[in-house]
């Protein structure tokens, strides 16, 4: 059938929290707290056909459709629609910014309301698993007892873990992709390096900058250290080459290779759409997300949820050996786990771009899981 | 034999240039010139027993024993001295800072005899071309026609290239480890966002900083992205793991984990013995270094030296399909050329750290090449 883009969407705001405070990981309390989320399809009566996306470190409550005017769809629009992977014609679609982020929900960028001014470093640290709590009452908040499915790459994928760990009853299947149990030190270096280049900005002045002027050198230094990382060398390799911008060598400081300008501009650009603090409490939430050596199943009950863990051969950020570690501690519990390890040129970037093998795998699994109910 | 340290080492200085100018690849000219080089052991009678080492992008003259009061010797003290690889009870080993370094030759931190102040950036772009110009000068200068061989490990195996492309009938032999004939893509993205980062310091002031604060914090930046690319995924999982340096998380901005804690030293360190101009302009040189496609014979002439071409499996800065590379080229000119792959865990430094099996493979080398003379 006929593939087919949702049309305008809207972000929408769920507020909790005023009276009964999340009581985070840290032992900190927030509160109160608005998730911004979106959704495509529609719950059906027995609330059985919810599935809940879970965003990348930079990504959003806008996974598919358009915004009112918008050119550009949401982040994973190809993925996401009529008779697409998740089918809107079928399944209630539902995806949050996650807490401490910078799309609509409340994170170190919003208005702290004790004192009216944005929370900067007054912001509590938060983790996965408080990103998760705040999820749940949403999903609470829709009458959603249990969701059909948890998907999401990245990120998005410890968010999926983190589900598993924290509301297995809730789960009928979970869909992590090209995720780890835990950060490798290597993943730890990359995080600490980018988090030192926006605190080194001058601007960023221990995160009190909204009123000024925005570190946006350290941001956009951030982000060419990620491009980097979610590209492969054989991507690079493809897409750039040693292609000079101009004929012939600049003998100067300045670009060269259309890889420098190409990163340049993906830096430059991310400053417009994402927050500096935002980064920084995200990036550490990941880096102390860590659900290795059997606290998948902190109760040591037996998995109950149907898992399909997707890995890409050229990630080298996620490494297909981190979504293989994955899958071993899902059997241990026994669990109806599938691996599968995609081949792929485009680096930890192939959960947004290697489309069409991963909607194959993804709907067969979906709908299967929904048969079965 | 017993291996022997070399004592007590002075580095030298030679200058050349004065009238005439060392004409460069980008047109420009350069002079005087001063290089800083040291050398060990004593030439032979017949001046036919000389190596020349060449240094890695962060490297200077001082490879082997120690400077009075010392307790750390030269870079590559384990592989150069009495019975070691770089045998010097037989040899006469050279090593000269490379023009545009920091280490006493000239570079952008020198006195421009023209103005009295620093070069900064009024000093011209260099190149691996222009580097071993200049050692060919002080090769002259010491009376050698031949060299014996030579070698050298990452930016230091480039040069060797280059003294292959460039001067031919000089070499004997040639020893190029953990190298590549150009940087990929990749390769110059992670330079260029070391770059952006000591560009980004606002203490940097177009290079122009000698007299006040130095762009510390930039220059750190940079050393510790290159420190990540310098190691490996498994040697950071051995020497770091996911260890705390304190009990628990902190849940605050601070360091949580001892690699994090490890980078900020080396970066922060690293300032202490390295000028960010000097950063900029040899990190440009090796982007531009490109010997690809026949260009390592740019006269297609047959090869007459012998080769020794290493690699390390877990380097995954220089791979070893870059070597391989090398070899192919090498075996095309019907060279005498040896492929050695060593397997390590160290990654890119493993040049600098895995002593026995590549002291083995070079000492034999230089041996069977200085008995065949």
């Amino acid at each position: 059938m006929k593939e087919k883009n949702i049309d305008v969407v809207e972000t929408k705001y769920f507020s909790f929290g005023k009276e009964d405070k999340l009581v985070l990981e840290s032992g900190d309390t927030l509160g109160p707290i608005t998730l911004a989320y979106e959704t495509y399809g529609e719950l059906n009566e027995k609330k059985d056909n919810a599935i809940l996306i879970l965003h990348a470190f930079s990504g959003n409550a806008h996974a598919a459709g358009f915004h009112s005017g918008d050119k550009k769809p949401g982040w994973w629009n190809e993925i996401i629609g009529s008779n697409k992977a998740f089918n809107t014609n079928k399944y209630f679609v539902i995806c949050s910014n996650v807490l401490g982020g910078c799309g609509g929900s409340t994170g170190p960028s919003e208005i702290d309301p004790k004192t009216n001014k944005p929370y900067g470093l007054s912001f509590p640290m938060i983790t996965i698993t408080d990103m998760v709590n705040a999820q749940k009452k949403l999903i609470d908040h829709l009458g959603i007892e249990k969701l059909l499915s948890v998907a999401g790459g990245s990120m998005g994928g410890m968010q999926v873990l983190q589900w598993v760990a924290s509301y297995p009853e809730m789960l009928r299947s979970a869909i992590p992709i090209a995720t780890a149990l835990k950060h490798s030190p290597q993943q730890i270096a990359f995080d600490e390096v980018a988090r030192q280049a926006i605190m080194a900005d001058s601007n960023w002045q221990k995160g009190n900058y909204y009123d000024k002027a925005h570190p946006e050198q350290g941001l956009a230094l951030a982000r060419m250290i990620g491009h980097i990382t979610y590209m492969s060398n054989s991507s690079m390799e493809k897409k750039f080459s040693r292609k000079l911008k101009e004929k012939n060598y600049s003998f100067s400081l300045d670009i060269d290779f259309e890889v420098e300008g190409y990163l340049k501009y993906r830096g430059t650009s991310f400053v417009n759409r994402f927050d500096a603090n935002s980064y920084l409490y995200i990036t550490k939430a990941m880096d102390y997300f860590d659900l290795s050596e059997g606290k998948l199943f902190p109760n040591g009950q037996a998995a109950t949820a149907r898992f399909l863990v997707i890995a890409f051969q050229s990630d080298w950020l996620y490494p297909p050996y981190q979504s293989i570690e994955i899958a071993r501690q899902l059997k241990m519990r026994h669990a109806d786990v599938t691996y599968c390890e995609i081949a792929s040129s485009f680096g930890h970037d192939a959960f947004l771009l290697e489309i069409e093998e991963q909607s194959r795998l993804i709907k067969h699994f979906i709908d299967t899981t929904h048969k079965r109910i």
